[in-house]
């Protein structure tokens, strides 16, 4: 890792926590230098729903590679993208009976989200965006500044403007209703808070500490954008394809964004590609208006639509997400007991888990030790308190339980080790 | 096309010039479903400088899918990685004496831009960037604001702030040195221009209608910059990777820039793959300050260090770009003696050129013809006036000359059923 | 009034609601070219705390114009600037124990919120400012992006940004103390909400319909603004020189701002004259760094100090507001049982009260028939719901109890009238 | 002066560079507390064009008082406002057919431009403005982000945006017409210049340095803005009432401004009092939509309109203008002569003029030489290079003459007890 360590941008940052040279990886596991296997249960901070080399999506991939199938191609029409958008229509939309057109942003999530912004304010002649406590959307400066952490804020070096924060679903316990809040703010001639072009959310707050939105709050929130003329974006980014249950992460909550953007898993194979749906009233675009030369990743084309053919065109996927979700459930929560403090909390939803502890140093222990013990997984949450659970979709029931055997007997020897008893009965009592 | 022509957004742009379904390609080629052949100078926009599925990097990628190489992990170390780095290292820095750290930014050109503008002005404590007229730098908020174009520009729904603009070398023509009016600025107290943080510019506008600054007005930049503690960027996302005849566009002009964006023909395989490259001094990031999904494109560095190796590591290929540059130049010149005005100019430097028709209309019907008789091509400049060729840096001399033969005829084409000599000649006149 | 009619701005607004040429004031009076009298209380909106045209302060601007005194000086050292800062600093800022810089801003209230501002965020190097809603500070570009009003936000043709809205004191009711949801924000890394350079706000929130906030929501404010280096404004322009009650609006609330702005009652004579004070350890402006050319009017310095040694040099004043305070509460409270409504409500402090009429129209009707009765009183409110009372600190008790009879006088004429008793039981039966 | 430089504001400035205490003021002399008299050529930076307690304006004001006029009435309908009205239009619009709506907004130039600024924004639907170099329009956010001096810019604290800034007439000397440079950036699609809603300027820069537009350039920059769409805001706030020669500045010089900002000497008595003066079909405001507490400052409009009758009424003040003007042009030129540097330049109009004295130093000198010799005035310029001369436009010739003479003396002397024409030579000779 010589060139890694002096040649890298100091802003490098997962190499720093986990210092292995990785050379391969199959499935639910990364394979460094000299043979180890870890679990991965960061899974490209859930890029990798369907696991690493997925053998079906890596045949087609070689095939299209050996056939000479065009990889580049700015946004010209190509045989990959048209079968993705049938696949996409046909297995996706349709079924759901969803009507949104498409729009191939450049390939990063970040993009997607700066797209929706700039058609929102396009088309209501609105400037401001309200994003959410702990949302994270990106660290391009229009995502930015609506993308909460202080870390990633403060690398701006000017300031994030045109989008105002509102306290999530639960930010202040159940003293406050915070649609009521957003609400009293809206109908309020002298609130100060702009009448916003868009709202953008995640249902479920990867980055932010697993935090989840209640179909009830959704749908409040839907209503009042209604009634204001207010755009709803839900950015599935992370927790979208699959990762919550079902193919977008609100279904089956009551609402219809207006807008939604996907990328990470998308491509199934850890490919750089994302998407904009859009209602079709929205897609008030001028030709090459939002451009850029990625946004046709044909490579990525190929292995979307054999992912979502493989794993969408029925439910087998999804019942098994619903049952390794209970295992996930239970697990966290048996393991949780083992902690000095009734504070710790288990959040989670599908294949998107999370360990409250509190304390950043004991979240950050944990995730070293299960480092040490085989296991990959990362921390999330404002002060990374959050222990963060993104196995594999397609991970198997067997190789799910030992992953959680890992981080079991990682908490308990970093208890073991630790006086955080000691800190978590203090924190408990200060509360 | 159906699925295209219906549920892709609005915002699609080449498929409407060039109608056609494309599923294969090789080389110079494009090939559409019917089996159609078209020269490709269009080249990805310059993403695809060593042509569609150049063989060496093809078999390398399949190579590396085939042993269950890493697609995606974040920013996690991996061999890929190392491996590209110390190619890097050893056949672009090293023998061009260059001291660089290289940040993998989102695979984007506009992340890398906009990765640059936020380091510049952390660093600096300034806000303030200067942008060039007609440059191009990204769609996203922050390099949009640095993006002259106002179709582009018009996608925003708020105002762009924080840059400013300054005449291009040229942009006055012979009256002013447009360095002397931005030293007047910087030393007047009361210009109203505050000290910026940085200058961003393409050494060849390629967007902007190839336009070409010279050593001397490099220089003179760098110059002024250094004494007012300013940063250089040279964004090379679309000139470099040995457009220009060597691997920075800007080597020979006796100038080193503060940082340097590079992407698209980066991965040599039209693979996501951005860079900033940034003096040891300026790497000021916390970790993970600038993140992204797909910051570590490893099938990427596995293309780009195997172009790397393959293109760059003795001088073969710029030799040969020399003298394909020289075929083009010539030609583009005697081709442009048939308009019936003086006015067409030809600019151009290593295998970036472009005709100047003066007329929007005629550098479409040319674009349009071209297509017709199987020539893709696109056209630039602020009015899309410029007839814009950007072949393959691989291509051989006689399928270079085939597609110029194409271009030739198809403007004589052009020029025989149009009135454009009229139209021309009062253009001039007016003039 | 023909010309006021034909070629004043259409943005003129009293002269709309009250159409009459008025000629002479005295005291609590406006007279109108044919004399009839009208109880102003109105007060120029706060500016006639000691009425119009009082005896003793005309007195001296007359001798002083009669000496050759300075009227205008720039910023010059003269003798009525040494004199008013004197009589500031013997009787309102040594009694109080209050240690402060003043600075003599352009004569307006904004003026002195756009100084504040700046200095607060030069100072802090932070770039927000938070504001409350229901918040007024002015409307140039600065000020108003701290003002709530969506009304005169409108105006401004470009987003307004950099002032962060959060709810008053009571916004939400009982349910929320307001103060944790600011702590929660400010504690949290992830909100979104960038730590501000200052909090602005007014105790008495006049213009956003007579909010009050307590004492302990003060303190807690002013509490975590020090645990976060948060400079604290009190923005004193429409309820300090005595309007609550005592010179400043927060003394005896346990408070101490780090700057504190006054403008409209200063002079005591209706003259422009805006006055910032600051910490000693905030006052770190570069001479003339803010500068304007009214910033000395020295014809205010005169009647200032006159007006602070007749009203302040001892407690009379103070002594008499509490009675004539106690008077209009009682009042106004025994006249709003009148209203068929028990959520009609009387809100107030010293000498600035306002009825919450809950229906806009039915308070137009009202300041109607006020106007009709020869009493001029404004609305205030985010629905210009509230009727707001600001009679003359001066004023006799008998002419108070007059002006409060033809208030009485008028809502009933307006009950019988009209049906408001059922729109407001309707209005009533819906909460 | 204890006080003075003790509690007043580290701000102050004018009273730093004239450290004495003044007391009273008569036409063209400041006297100070010790009877020492000053010939006044600052005049309140072109606030006193009548000069100092002007007994006919004083006359009326007394007597104003006396009758208890209103001294304060928000924008009630006054006698004073409604006189004002038909005198402005009388002697001021009607006899040079110009027609104008007339906005009084807060008494102070600063907010007179951000109202300017709001209505152009608002009502083209557009958002930058285009300021020029040197140029100063106020300090509140709005007008200072059209401000170009840095040491006024570097108190905001936050980054000025959405304002342009374009070279004024000259500002590359005889190598670049300006109007050509912003008509070819206008025209350019790709430039980065939006299209503004304004343009906003001085025809002679006050503050910058006695800078002077010509007739030719005004036009040209008039028919350009015609052709664009974009207003055209003279700020005639410092050089308008009569310094150039005219009341507007720029009358006899073929452009009709869109707007136009007064203030400083609008009163004619040094009173705090702006106008805005819009073309009917630009007063597009609501009412109230831009407001103010002093917006209609009676005082001031008695003033005004004896001022308007007394001076405006027929043109004896313009001819003595014109004959004062020749006698400062050639005694300028004369003594200019006498600097050992023919750079040494006498630029000026009307009764507006400056010595550019290269050197910073040796105007600071000649300022505080003038000041021990009994003459007031102070420097401007981006250096503060240029001795700046405002006498009362009433000042009889021979104290304009005596006023001069202190001048020439005290620049012997600075030229005898230096080595200034060193300096100098040493300057010329490197240029």
């Amino acid at each position: 890792m010589k060139q890694i360590n002096t040649i890298e941008s100091q802003v490098r940052s997962y190499c720093r926590a986990y210092p292995v040279m990785f050379e391969k990886a199959k499935d639910h596991l990364l394979i460094d230098k000299d043979g180890k296997k870890y679990f991965d249960f960061l899974c490209g901070a859930g890029s990798l729903n369907y696991g690493h080399n997925n053998h079906i999506l890596k045949k087609e991939i070689i095939d299209y590679l050996n056939e000479d199938g065009i990889t580049h191609s700015l946004d010209l029409a190509t045989r990959s993208k048209e079968d993705f958008l049938n696949s996409f229509s046909k297995y996706i939309l349709e079924p759901r009976n969803l009507d949104y057109k498409l729009q191939f942003t450049g390939p990063t999530g970040t993009n997607a989200v700066e797209a929706a912004f700039k058609i929102a304010r396009k088309i209501t002649g609105r400037t401001k965006i309200i994003s959410f406590t702990n949302g994270f959307h990106g660290v391009t400066l229009g995502a930015l500044a609506a993308t909460g952490n202080s870390h990633h804020r403060g690398g701006s070096g000017i300031p994030l403007n045109d989008v105002v924060f509102m306290p999530y679903d639960g930010y202040m316990g159940k003293k406050l209703n915070t649609i009521d809040y957003l609400r009293r703010l809206l109908e309020d001639n002298s609130s100060g808070v702009d009448l916003p072009a868009a709202v953008v959310l995640e249902t479920v707050q990867g980055e932010g500490g697993i935090n989840i939105a209640s179909s009830k709050w959704l749908q409040s929130l839907q209503e009042l954008c209604k009634e204001f003329g207010i755009l709803v974006i839900v950015d599935d980014i992370q927790v979208g394809c699959g990762r919550t249950g079902s193919f977008f992460s609100f279904e089956g909550m009551g609402i219809e964004p207006d807008m939604i953007t996907l990328s990470k898993s998308l491509s199934g194979f850890g490919l750089p590609f994302s998407l904009l749906l859009l209602k079709p009233g929205i897609d008030k675009w001028e030709p090459g208006e939002h451009n850029g030369t990625f946004r046709g990743n044909n490579m990525a084309f190929v292995t979307a639509k054999t992912a979502i053919e493989q794993y969408w065109a029925n439910d087998d996927l999804e019942k098994q997400i619903a049952t390794k979700s209970n295992i996930l459930k239970h697990r966290l929560e048996e393991i949780s007991d083992e902690f000095p403090s009734s504070d710790i909390q288990v959040r989670g939803k599908g294949m998107v888990y999370g360990i409250d502890c509190i304390l950043e140093d004991l979240a950050s222990e944990i995730k070293q030790k299960c480092f040490e013990n085989g296991l990959i997984l990362e921390t999330c949450g404002p002060d990374d308190q959050v222990v963060k659970l993104l196995p594999p979709l397609t991970i198997s029931e067997s190789n799910l339980t030992k992953g959680l055997d890992i981080l079991e007997k990682s908490i308990k020897e970093v208890m073991q080790e630790s006086d955080f008893d000691k800190k978590l009965t203090m924190v408990t009592v200060q509360k």
